[in-house]
């Protein structure tokens, strides 16, 4: 038909594997120069009073006024290590479980998409092809089940890394916070990046070698290779299921548990050592926000990865077997690690910071720098790596698409994220007249705040719809259900930025709290607070991406899965369909209010156990013995665990359910209309709490003449502010991103049953 | 085909009529019942001390302790007087507005449908039947026209009439429950049937009335003569939007607005004559409750009657022209009014109430009683009006249905609707553990009382939604959208009895507020509070109801716009159907965020003129100068009458604008995707309103052990349960009920245009 892409099979062979490898080196490289910060020489240690001597040289040339370094240094190096013992025991346990549903799981993907052919050895006629042979059944079973653990370990490795720096980061930031706000925020950065640019790099790496190392057994049959490969999706999202889900939980029961007793009950502030959940509370911030946003996001980077590929092996690429076009899916993500490269310098090395109002600005111009640079790195890539015309499946038939066509493809899902991020922040952050408003509606009470922050998180979702549905319209006319995964891929080719972005957030928070626990000056605190008030804005902007992102990625699987499960519509107008449609759509209800109450049993464990320590333990208010913050740790590990299962099954089984009894038609009605609804909610509920959150902080910060009116702490508009943070909690920090993981999982999941469902589904209408 | 329907067209044609006028003539009897309790002579006079001689002497033998009767009554006369003008004041401004708003959508109406065959006056070959010849484009837009006015208009006089007969009650429950309670009882529920039969007996008498006039016109179109009768569903649905929309942020502006200065600021109890606002607030009661919920009943009503019509007509009845299956609908609702008939006699001539206790109960069982009669009926009346095989159209098809299919339809409908409202009132009453544990997460304050109150609503959305699914699916799947349409139609036929048990709320809360205002004594209060109790929890039910029968006949008028648009599939694989899909789903959260910010914004107003009568009206707060109850009437009508056109805006141009540039495909996703999402939000929003209220309530009242370890009144847990209650207002007097009017008036909007959407449409791709 036409020409082949101009950069060859080689080239690209090289190309993938240079830029991951790139990208894991600049992430040691990150980490290397976080670790130059010293944090006394017997960090690992005991954790008693220190005698580096030969250490504290460099950093002693501080501008704060005289403290006794020696044990303020060790105070934090011994917060830090309580912190970090605390995140990995947590992430310990929670692996336990994984890997216990992990292996069932594994088992049941077997097991289920063996049967399909019952487990013959046996080449089929393929698919699509039905004048080509392809492997059995039982290799794509085979095959999708390493694919599936491949994502898990892949998620879970990335994340226990992500979580190891960010701990051992945030005491470093706090000390660095004494040489200026610069230096502190350049700590807090990298470390970020390390993150970011681990779990994109070696997400990008896992699949190309797996796509690499499948394709010995699969040879020419890229139509069964890359459907085994949607198992990497699956098992990046369900490992996505803990880390949002439980460290959701984990996280707002901590803080919870911690402020009903400490700040209610005992009148002591917040990050006050004495507080036995205060320990928990700072593990919660790297559990939730750092371990459950990165799988998340790695979770729709795999899902979308996958879900363009197997659309792509059943486009010309696929059956002209181009491999350049096949795995341009994998050179975005290519040109997206080296444009985040360039992009971080921008924040590290060619711009310094040096007072406090410089932070939010520099974060904010990493998101436009890196979307800027990344079009470029579109269009290059697009004009290098695609054939000028080439032909898509489009449920099917296949449609004639040009590259220019999926470079815009490509680039409408990245501005759009960029388009929602701001967005966001303008509904979140106390600089804007909506916040203002919600803060002022805490003159007439809690009541009054409650309404308007439920009515500013309703109207928030305008635009991103507006927003996602333009870029769905778009990408799907365009070039159908590839279009709109390639959209996804786009919002997430900038991942590592927004990864490191989001993960400074709680690494800033952390430094805050151990300036506090640690008892350092006032202008550390404040300096930590100005690089957390700026995080906080950023982990708004964060969030948004996310559920913009899961948006267009469960439409990208949903394309898939419908494809795949061979309906050629989906019509509304049958009552299957649309039964699914109502029922779906009813999910993220039934979901939302589970979490809520998971959170809420959590947090009640929480305070019980608080509450027997400062009643048992002698001397602990006096801040004379130290409370056993282990226990409190292990409580909210145990709880958040457990609470989890109720809407973790209900995400799990719902597609099993639906598929075996009432087949692939109800299926796509639940999914279709758990998306449609979900998406909303989970914007709504999301930007409410960061509302509210940002509100109270308005009002305490008491910046602006019209906030003095409202404030002083522990006015009545206050404390009508903190009912309404309390209750925007869960919302944003639990409920809401949640509801990414349910319509993103029972999207992959269905996809990756889709065999199964296709032969043996829908047994209840089979009986009727 | 098959043989004819039993019942003759002549018998069809005398049953129909003479059902309309029996349930008419049983309202007018109600009303002469009610209005035989005398409520002194001059009680339409200047309202001073009483005269009466005459009057009195049947209702003296009283079991009440001396009162000063005649000062009492007086009293009362007076009262109720003021609601009863300020109600009249709120309707008449009202249907200023109406009148407007009715005129020009009436000519757009015209203009729209008749330029579809550029006015032409030729006859035209029938849309479905090629080779017939149907009346012009031009007669539909004359007829619909009509169509259009009549239905609005019988849905303003009959709710015009329902709350003058509300107004005319109240005082007359309060005078009643001196006797007892049992005779309070039956006068406010006689009063509440004097509306629920006006109002179904009306609104099927014009619509029988109106066919039959069309039909002299139309002849044997019958096509086109039953696309004109939509035109009344259309009417009576737009009048809705003033009821419900306008109507619920008369209520609660009134009621917010007097709370917020009379009980927090000048610490005065609810239902104070001081009060300035305290007429306006029990106006409120009337207009949201009584003529906001009539409006919305009746709008559902007529529009399943117009989606059944109009599939019917294509269907094999309206194609061989039998007219008794052709107005089965309406035989259905014929029958509906006879039932109700015999079921009011239960409450009111069969049994009597004589404890406090039997009440609820009482209430319980019409809903039980009047579906199960009406069962029989539905099986007596499809046996008798329908031939036992027909056909139905089917998007394009026709499918052959048997007559006991048609009776499953139906009886689906009306037992969905049962469950729904039993499933509302265990999560609304306070009898029941969800309500309680409500009340109870009041002891660690407001925020949690918020969360558990969201999640209560989020969860109680789970099995209405099974309910309404299940009865979508046995009905869709067989009898098509017509099986859908008398479902809806099911649900419905009850309406009467429902209506009752609705109106009957606001005027036993009205009575209540006059005996504390009449400064009557504390037993009489008691006696009154009970029947606002069961009314509070009745009306809960009747909420539900009103948004399951919404849900369903939005999805019967979509399925008949869908026809009409000859669109035969709606799939969501197209992107101009997912577009309208996803942001369908966003719409009832905008327009939540309105309604909500409408409510605040009203009552805002009102608080600072309560606030301007209290400093500037001397004597007033010693209750030696009267307030001037009138100008807050007046606030609170403007206020609600221009912060409706917003959201009504929204409502109105969102399928014209969709239409008109989109085209029918992504007008079909917006309603699809509104539906799935708004029927969410309307259930949680209501239910969680209404939790909020019992929770409170449940706590005042202190009746048993758990309660009053959470009271009294005044106790920090009561503090957080009255915070409940005050978001809860809102959601679930305004912005839940009135989603109810997004989903159904959208849809009828669009059914209503769809000629003209078909034929120019779509402006927008048509230029790209």
């Amino acid at each position: 038909m036409a020409a082949a892409a101009i950069l060859p099979e080689l080239a690209t062979q090289v190309v993938i594997p240079v830029a991951a490898a790139v990208g894991i080196a600049f992430a040691v490289l990150q980490w290397v120069l976080v670790s130059k910060v010293r944090l006394s020489p017997e960090r690992r240690g005991e954790g008693g009073a220190g005698s580096g001597k030969s250490g504290p040289s460099d950093y002693l040339i501080e501008e704060e006024e005289g403290l006794n370094d020696h044990n303020v240094v060790a105070t934090c190096a011994e917060i830090q290590n309580a912190i970090s013992e605390g995140a990995t025991s947590f992430l310990l346990t929670e692996y336990k479980y994984v890997g216990l549903f992990m292996s069932i799981f594994a088992i049941l993907i077997f097991l289920f998409l063996g049967s399909v052919e019952g487990f013959s050895t046996k080449s089929q006629p393929c698919h699509y092809s039905k004048d080509k042979t392809c492997k059995p059944a039982l290799a794509n079973a085979i095959f999708s089940t390493i694919a599936f653990v491949l994502g898990a370990v892949t998620s879970l490795v990335s994340g226990f890394l992500g979580m190891k720096i960010a701990t051992y980061a945030n005491a470093r930031t706090t000390l660095e916070a004494r040489k200026g706000v610069g230096k502190a925020f350049i700590t807090a950065f990298r470390s970020g990046a390390v993150m970011g640019f681990l779990l994109a790099a070696s997400g990008l790496l896992v699949l190309y070698i797996a796509i690499n190392l499948f394709g010995i057994y699969y040879g020419d049959d890229w139509e069964g290779l890359f459907e085994a490969i949607t198992g990497y999706g699956l098992g990046g999202s369900s490992m996505a299921l803990f880390g949002r889900v439980g460290g959701g939980i984990y996280t707002k029961a901590a803080d919870v548990g911690a402020d009903l007793v400490g700040k209610v009950e005992r009148n002591i502030p917040e990050d006050d050592p004495r507080n036995p959940a205060v320990i928990a509370d700072n593990v919660g911030d790297n559990v939730g926000d750092i371990a459950g946003m990165g799988s998340d996001l790695f979770g729709s980077y795999a899902e979308s990865s996958c879900a363009a590929l197997v659309v792509a092996s059943i486009s010309s690429f696929g059956i002209n077997h181009e491999f350049t076009p096949m795995v341009y899916p994998l050179l975005v993500s290519s040109v997206g690690i080296i444009a985040c490269l360039i992009t971080t310098l921008f924040a590290t090395d060619f711009f310094e910071i040096k007072a406090v109002d410089e932070i939010e600005p520099a974060l904010k111009k990493q998101l436009i720098i890196s979307t800027a640079v990344m079009t470029i790195g579109i269009a290059l890539i697009s004009w290098l790596g695609l054939p000028y015309t080439f032909t898509i499946f489009n449920f099917g038939a296949q449609k004639t698409v040009q590259s220019w066509q999926l470079f815009l493809c490509v680039s409408v899902g990245l501005w759009a994220g960029l388009i929602i991020g701001f967005v966001t922040e303008y509904y979140t952050s106390n600089a804007y007249s909506p916040v203002q408003d919600v803060a002022d509606s805490c003159r007439t009470g809690a009541a009054t705040n409650v309404i308007f922050g439920l009515a500013l998180g309703y109207k928030s979702v305008i635009i991103p719809i507006f927003a996602i549905a333009f870029s769905i319209f778009l990408s799907f006319s365009l070039a159908a259900m590839y279009g709109v995964a390639v959209a996804a891929l786009g919002m997430l080719s900038t991942i590592a930025t927004g990864l490191a972005i989001d993960a400074y957030g709680p690494i800033s928070d952390n430094a805050g709290g151990i300036a506090e626990m640690a008892g350092m000056s006032h202008r550390i605190r404040e300096r930590t607070d100005a690089l957390d008030a700026a995080g906080n804005t950023t982990a708004a902007i964060g969030k948004g991406f996310a559920i913009g992102s899961a948006a267009l990625v469960s439409l990208a699987l949903f394309g898939a899965f419908v494809s795949r499960a061979a309906i050629s519509t989906v019509d509304v107008l049958t009552p299957k369909v649309f039964i699914g449609l109502i029922v779906g759509a009813m999910l993220p209800y039934w979901f939302s209010a589970m979490t809520m109450k998971s959170v809420g049993s959590a947090a009640l464990k929480m305070v019980e156990e608080v509450r027997r320590q400062f009643n048992t333990i002698p001397g602990l208010m006096e801040g004379t013995t130290k409370p056993d913050y282990a226990t409190c740790v292990k409580i909210s590990t145990d709880a958040s665990i457990k609470e989890m299962i109720p809407p973790g099954a209900l995400v799990m089984l719902t597609p099993l359910i639906v598929g075996i009894l009432f087949g692939v038609e109800t299926l796509s009605g639940v999914l279709a209309g758990a998306l449609v609804s979900g998406v909303q909610i989970a914007i709504s509920a999301s930007n409410t709490g960061g509302a509210w959150d940002n509100a109270k902080k308005y009002i305490e910060a008491g910046a602006s003449e019209h906030a003095r009116t409202l404030g002083p702490k522990g006015s009545d508009p206050h404390k009508a502010a903190v009912i309404g943070d309390t209750i925007g909690d869960p919302l944003k920090d639990t409920s809401g991103p949640s509801l990414n993981i349910l319509i993103k999982l029972m999207a992959v999941e269905s996809l990756v049953f889709a065999p199964f469902f296709a032969t043996h589904g829908g047994i209840l209408f089979k009986l009727f």
